[in-house]
């Protein structure tokens, strides 16, 4: 049978901690967002504490208002995971020890050459009637069962195992029972301000019902979410997704680093492979996080030679090159020293670019001529050097991240840039 | 009257942006904190949408379950701000026009030099019975009402409304009717696995209604949540909360790095401070992330020279003096490679500690003598070195997560253990 309306689900968070100041749910995100894209709407969001008794009302109550209710958290091995539990108690089901997923928890141990704790044995209970949903990240695997028409998936709490699970097994479950369809798109922006990016597109925002349009900013990034909507057929949302994607594209051009979702680090990774360079990278004020962003794309080691986190003046003078006299005249944050740095590790670790970063991260450090949050980020590659002086705003956290945006979309334009101009000799 | 146990509370935030996957609650974080400090639990937080029939099953299941509910959003001019009536209809009220809010209203729009738009007028009506809270800076008040024994208070949501309106109006009145006080502590743990913790605790758990326990877990570090209760009196809710971590902290002892909310980073920069002690890093498979958040701690230049990110054999050669002979016998991770890079940057960097990580962090680049996860950490001091061989489970960025954590922590430890054959040479 074919749902003419959207589904309505309830997503349901276990956890004591998530009812404390210092807890916020992420999750729900990622499930609204792929739920949507399936045709399915979040009508309630529940958070309940870790108490069997709470969670057996909730959940009763769910499941008398929507067709789905997926409750995510409290899989875990200790007492206060009541999940399991409290779910079965409120359906009147008993819980049952599932031979082979016992074996797969104690198969995890034993890779780690560790004992199996006894407290683990009670994740391999699944509610009777469950069918069990695979956990590569963890011990806790999920369960999804029916009670009638309606449907309960129990998902683990951490993200890492929570967005994996249900790739592989939630998503193209639901996907095959409901119609209507949503085409997304996402669009990344850097190097524009927020209001710089309204001011570029404002007169394109959508006002059809089919068509949506949500900015997310977030430092040194914009996102800007586009959206169509086809009760009929997903090939026309995507034709209408398209036809909006391009007006779009045709004012933010090059700003736009990713449509597809990559990250900047994984942007630049794929254009470092495709022209076959390499860089090395030198940070003093943004401490390794340029580093810390190439080195988590898989296959890094390709293109990625080194880094060098220069805090002090010695290491900027010994590993990567820089005059003392150039420090003393202009101070390690200066226009001078940071194109020094990129020539540096550039010729130190023998790669095509090298690229640095050297700033006032605060909260100390600065002074009328040189304030927090002044940054100089440098370029080196075979024929030249390009250096920029950056005034970023916030705490010490948001200026390194600036920081490295910056550094990063440094290397993507030039890259592109190259690319247009061997283009243009070939012609 | 005096209540003997805190009081539970039902958060219900009102807005249908609030269960798309752009928009987060943040209001229920400041109301939180707030509340237990006044010795109140919340025991449930609810999204609801911008649907009157869904806000009235919530709100009459909230009266039910809790003592207090607290509804925000949705008190605006518009027709999709439906939480007056929604509200009034769940307890079969009526709404009332009142003329001193009404006047109001009309008197900001008035000091704007506008005329009032007609869609304000449904601001001023209240629910019957209900008493007014004054907004400050809006046009919507807020609504206290009794139902029976149990309380409702309806909030505007804008942060800027409900913060001064709860300030000024809600917490006054709460307090005076509650005596309770909760004292929380965190203890950070990390070096154990989360079975282990709670094999080490597990019959310490308090089972009385006043003192509360909760366990979160994230790659390399698990947070063990204490909590006490007394309705009487601060201090010995202080008192309870003291006896209880003394206890969990006779178990886990060492293991716990932090018992005031310090993150790993910061705590080891205090002991280098302290010990006056210097420190270098190099880094292969945690790629930066140690240094990152090592320089996310302001001062940590005092201490932190310098970071290299010996990505490439050759960097690890010649940035680290690491013989290329030990390389091609052992493979860059091996035992006797951690040791010697570890050296080489302390040498290096002519710091008191080196600090190297070497590993596989995958997805490619496993064999079944050295499996993805397989990471050796080693510290070398003026006395000598420290390796450890490590099975870290996970995909690529949980296994560079648990690396830094891991390194970080033997540091840590060390300057533990330096500080205590201090103490006892000097008796």
């Amino acid at each position: 049978m074919i749902n003419k309306r959207p589904g309505r689900v309830e997503i349901i968070a276990v956890g004591s901690e998530l009812l404390t100041p210092h807890f916020q749910d992420t999750n729900s995100l990622y499930l609204s967002a792929r739920l949507n894209d399936l045709g399915w709407t979040v009508a309630f969001k529940t958070i309940v504490g870790d108490n069997a008794e709470d969670l057996r009302l909730r959940l009763r109550e769910a499941l008398r208002r929507t067709e789905l209710v997926i409750v995510m958290g409290g899989l875990g091995p200790t007492g206060d995971d009541i999940t399991r539990e409290a779910v079965a108690g409120a359906l009147g089901r008993d819980l049952v020890l599932q031979r082979d997923v016992l074996e797969g928890i104690e198969d995890r141990f034993r890779r780690r050459q560790l004992p199996m704790p006894k407290p683990n044995r009670k994740q391999a209970f699944v509610i009777r009637g469950a069918a069990v949903l695979p956990n590569k990240n963890g011990t806790a695997p999920g369960q999804v069962l029916m009670v009638g028409r309606k449907k309960i998936v129990l998902l683990p709490g951490p993200p890492h195992e929570l967005k994996p699970m249900c790739e592989e097994s939630v998503w193209p479950a639901l996907g095959k029972e409901r119609s209507g369809h949503f085409s997304r798109a996402v669009l990344k922006v850097t190097g524009l301000t927020e209001s710089m990016v309204d001011a570029l597109i404002s007169d394109l925002y959508p006002k059809r019902a089919d068509l949506g349009l949500t900015i997310l900013a977030s430092p040194g990034q914009i996102e800007v979410h586009l959206s169509a909507f086809s009760a009929g057929s997903g090939v026309l949302a995507e034709k209408k997704l398209r036809r909006l994607k391009s007006k779009f594209m045709g004012r933010l051009r090059n700003h736009v680093f990713s449509e597809t979702g990559d990250s900047l680090e994984e942007v630049v990774g794929l254009l470092l492979k495709k022209q076959k360079k390499t860089l090395a990278v030198a940070e003093s004020c943004s401490g390794g996080l340029i580093s810390h962003r190439l080195t988590n794309v898989p296959g890094s080691s390709e293109y990625f030679l080194e880094g060098a986190v220069a805090y002090s003046n010695a290491a900027k003078i010994e590993l990567l090159a820089v005059s003392p006299d150039l420090i003393k005249t202009h101070g390690a944050v200066s226009f001078p020293v940071a194109r020094a740095m990129a020539s540096g590790i550039r010729r130190r670790a023998r790669a095509d670019l090298g690229l640095a970063v050297t700033g006032i991260a605060g909260p100390t450090g600065g002074s009328p001529e040189k304030p927090i949050g002044l940054v100089f980020t440098a370029l080196a590659w075979p024929g030249g050097t390009e250096v920029q002086k950056n005034l970023f705003l916030g705490k010490r956290e948001q200026v390194k991240l600036q920081s490295a945006q910056k550094g990063l979309d440094m290397v993507r334009r030039h890259l592109l840039q190259n690319a247009r101009s061997k283009k243009r000799r070939n012609r």
